[in-house]
């Protein structure tokens, strides 16, 4: 499988954008999103969505240059429309508009409607992060097709619905970045390809019974909510994701026959700042990782690992030894005009 | 068993701590907070707790009357030391001055510690809920003994750190309330004391490996976090509400040998017409949770549940029909002078 660099394939995907008519700017955004998400280990928000990106693009179903327009703000609140740009545009000028907020309010929070895939949450919530506040994201799919069934029930009516807060240490951010899913479709995919079971909790059939097959999803079934056996938390998780993203910002909520892909987001930013001294907080989150990391692994396993420790991890290995694409997104990415 | 009316058990918890020097509108709080645990069936919080709030009372652990210090403050936060007062008490006063804040300034959020337990969370983000906004609690258990270890730990690094939200919605609010432990010491005892096992994902025995027997709980073992075979998601989530509670508080993390048990808390509360008309946003979570509760069940399920639902339907039961008082806890109250 090919192997490239950061910077080999963030030029691919940018001129594979440009040549669509999306903005420079624009272009540089995305693809320094996927690019990033493929170097921390996060394939599947990667290189392998250009293709959709593009067909989202062709169809209109994306507007490069979207205007981000601020439907009502206060000193600490903002409710944007994103008018069907880009997610990674979108969402990123929300964050700074939060963060600017809470450095002048010490909290801020903002809801955004109408805008197409936003991608990774992590990416946002460190924004945040690197500058002293610490962040809480979540995101969900609009009206699209729905994976997740609530719990006790036998037909699905949520999306994966993540949620994700970064924190700011003296060194790399936490960053807890998850569905509230049991498990991501992705996976399940996979297991199928490999004809590998799953572990118990993590699927249910057609009719809504927990089954292990990943060919059972394919065939009508869902994803469980996370908890296994405690699933109704992960299902709470959900419904409370999809209030924030669904509802509060009148995006709604449910499928709807003619649904033009679209994340709807909440983010709330609080300025350390203004409940403790910034860098004793900081020297303390490090001794707390520290803390953590010293507890003797349990049998099977190797370390005990903080949230986004991994993800870091995998980038520094995939800045020095290159990034794999697999055989089928590089051809891809070839057909598109990316070579 | 003995069945009381609420009335009749709030009667007797005032009149114990109030022997006992609790001023008259403490001693009313604290007994609220237990009648209320009680009659929607979170009896772990409920009157079983009195012997123990009067050990702590008799040690000098709870301060009653103990002043709400206002550390540091800006129009959207606040920094608060409980002074060791009853937890709910300076929770509730927390709350109270988090939605004045929220009311005027849109969004804010309030730290608070050196206070005893402040008990179920879902009591104080109600209080929110009722003023049209929505709230997120979460509490840790300071320098207390651990009983959760970290995901691929074997050892109790933990405690078992909830997370509440609340909505407002056109009748009863949407409540999350939930530890992010796979399940609670409660739980684990119950199943001890009637001789079965619990489901695989909750325990872990004293040297880190599952287990399904809760003895193996109580010879040196822990909780898992919440997910089962996803518990890297249940830790996670507990190492933020540790940062907010912990960290954020500036109250520590670990066991301290001399710990008085205190709880830190998070509070963050956001208006909702800030974002959207209150009553649209009313009416529309009342059709969400319509199109959740039309979900077909599940083969081995009746219905689905919101959030919350559940509390709210045994609370109607017990209003009508009385509590159920387990006999020791009885004749503790009866031998604390509640008689």
């Amino acid at each position: 499988m090919p192997v490239v660099t950061a910077d080999e394939l963030r030029k691919i995907l940018v001129s594979i954008y440009e040549s669509r008519g999306v903005p420079a700017d624009e272009a540089a955004a995305v693809a320094d999103h996927q690019v990033d998400a493929n170097l921390i280990g996060h394939d599947s928000h990667g290189a392998i969505r250009t293709v959709d990106y593009v067909r989202r693009l062709e169809k209109g179903d994306i507007v490069p240059g979207a205007p981000f327009v601020v439907e009502q703000e206060t000193a600490t609140t903002a409710v944007i429309n994103g008018n069907w740009g880009f997610g990674f545009v979108q969402t990123a000028r929300a964050m700074r508009l939060a963060i600017d907020k809470a450095r002048t309010s010490g909290v801020a929070a903002v809801t955004i409607r109408y805008q197409s895939h936003m991608g990774r949450l992590g990416a946002y919530a460190e924004m945040a992060a690197a500058q002293g506040m610490i962040a809480l994201v979540t995101a969900d799919s609009g009206r699209g097709p729905k994976s997740v069934v609530p719990f006790g029930g036998a037909k699905p009516r949520l999306g994966t619905n993540p949620i994700c807060f970064a924190v700011p240490t003296g060194g790399v951010p936490l960053v807890l970045d998850i569905a509230t899913s049991a498990v991501a479709g992705g996976k399940v995919m996979l297991a199928r390809n490999e004809g590998v079971e799953l572990e118990p909790g993590l699927l249910a059939d057609a009719d809504g019974r927990p089954t292990t097959d990943p060919n059972a999803y394919f065939a009508g079934g869902a994803l469980m909510p996370l908890g296994a056996s405690q699933a109704h938390k992960g299902y709470g998780l959900s419904v409370i994701v999809e209030v924030l993203c669904g509802l509060l910002t009148g995006l709604g909520y449910g499928v709807a026959a003619d649904a033009r892909h679209n994340d709807g987001n909440f983010i709330a930013v609080f300025d350390v700042a203004r409940f403790r001294d910034p860098q004793e907080f900081r020297s303390d989150i490090d001794a707390f990782v520290a803390y953590l990391k010293e507890t003797p692994p349990a049998p099977g396993h190797t370390e005990v690992l903080v949230p986004g420790e991994i993800e870091a991890k995998t980038g520094a290995v995939r800045r020095a030894e290159g990034i794999t694409i697999d055989e089928t997104t590089w051809q891809q990415l070839m057909t598109l005009g990316g070579g």
